[in-house]
């Protein structure tokens, strides 16, 4: 995610790419991120799995948070809480995101993910480490 | 993930076949899951992906609980609260996890996320929500 | 907190009442309560001490929540995770709380705590577990 | 929380000495406090407030990380997620706290309550953000 806002969008995220998980909308501190359910998405109780709900979120608050980012800034996520609110297995999904606040070197972004009804299916809440790479990125903080 | 503990790893799950995680070991209110990383798991900044990470352990505390379940009844997760150490782009994760706490309805759930150096790359807590399904079970709680 | 939405307002809470917190506001599924903040919340750091802000959020919860019970159930905070965004040291602060989604026996809340010149200070996320109390009303879930 | 390790449990804690909390054991990324439950700390429900075993934690980690910092380093809560396991309503809780990771700038906590008889009250984890104070500290990161 290092780049213009307008190339995020072309990024490779082999993850995303795999369950099928796009971006729709990019803004300064915003972004929305969609999710076409399908079968080889579901879990045990034959809902769609969490893991990918989630992962809604938690590339959507990397996409609203990089368009606020020096060009030379990277970032990684410190923590995300998410409370699911209802089950789904059709159809698609949206993942709303804001960055509520950001200082210099940690932000605090807010996912909302709705379905097709726009129904609440969950939200979540997280906060972003945002900082210059050097040598060892492997290390938070 | 109905049916006697021995047949939890005969679930299907498919998002979980998609990423490649699978159970390594059970028992009441314990699990063990592995993930092999692999390049289609990563990110824009060519780290696995923090949903893959998440993965685990949503995975992990559904197994984890299931033993400790009766046979009628089902759980939906309620909300997992993910912390992340370190990044990683090569090797395997194995998720432990822990039940705390069961009462009737409500569990409370500990993943922790290593490398294979052993290295902490992410814990997690969760709820989960245990009820005997209905008619309409896509409401939680 | 059993009774008619207008007598919470006279429960008797002795942690608010030593610290200072009151409702101002209620309303099905809403509440808004205010902290005046003295000396003696502050922590060593010369700020409002983080665990009275928190108590804010937890309390506004409990109030938001009470109107959508029944008259023979309680609740039980189940978890609450808070995100500071600002630290404060005089003023006043004001919590408003929706509940978001409430099922039969799980609740979910969120509360933004604001200062006197509306500038955020926290957010906090919620579950909330709702019953009918029994003879040992110790165990939650 | 400036100065050095022995020094920690000199600070003044205005908020922490009104409700009657205390530090009784403090090592390098380790910490442990107490607090006597009486009347003036219970809640509506007649058990002890959510707000006081929440403060704990807070406390808590504030002091396990106090030791890990340098000397013109100072530190804030970032985030705390807590989960109630059960409620209490007389004897004392003793609070447990491990710094699980630091880096330069971020730090993760774990904190384990436990009431007189090793019973498991709640357990929370936590991001604190460490930084060199400059003139406006208010701003978090």
């Amino acid at each position: 995610m290092t780049g213009p806002v307008s190339s995020i969008s072309k990024a490779v995220n082999p993850f995303c790419e795999m369950i099928g998980l796009e971006f729709t909308e990019f803004n300064l501190g915003y972004s929305k991120c969609r999710l076409n359910i399908s079968d080889k998405l579901l879990n045990p109780h034959n809902v769609l799995h969490g893991g990918a709900i989630y992962t809604m979120a938690d590339t959507g608050m990397g996409g609203a948070l990089y368009g606020l980012m020096k060009e030379n800034e990277t970032c990684a996520t410190v923590e995300i809480k998410i409370n699911y609110i209802r089950s789904i297995r059709t159809g698609h999904l949206v993942c709303t995101t804001r960055v509520i606040h950001k200082a210099k070197s940690v932000a605090f972004l807010e996912s909302t993910v709705k379905d097709h009804e726009d129904q609440l299916i969950a939200t979540a809440t997280g906060t972003y480490y945002v900082f210059t790479p050097k040598k060892n990125i492997n290390d938070k903080g």
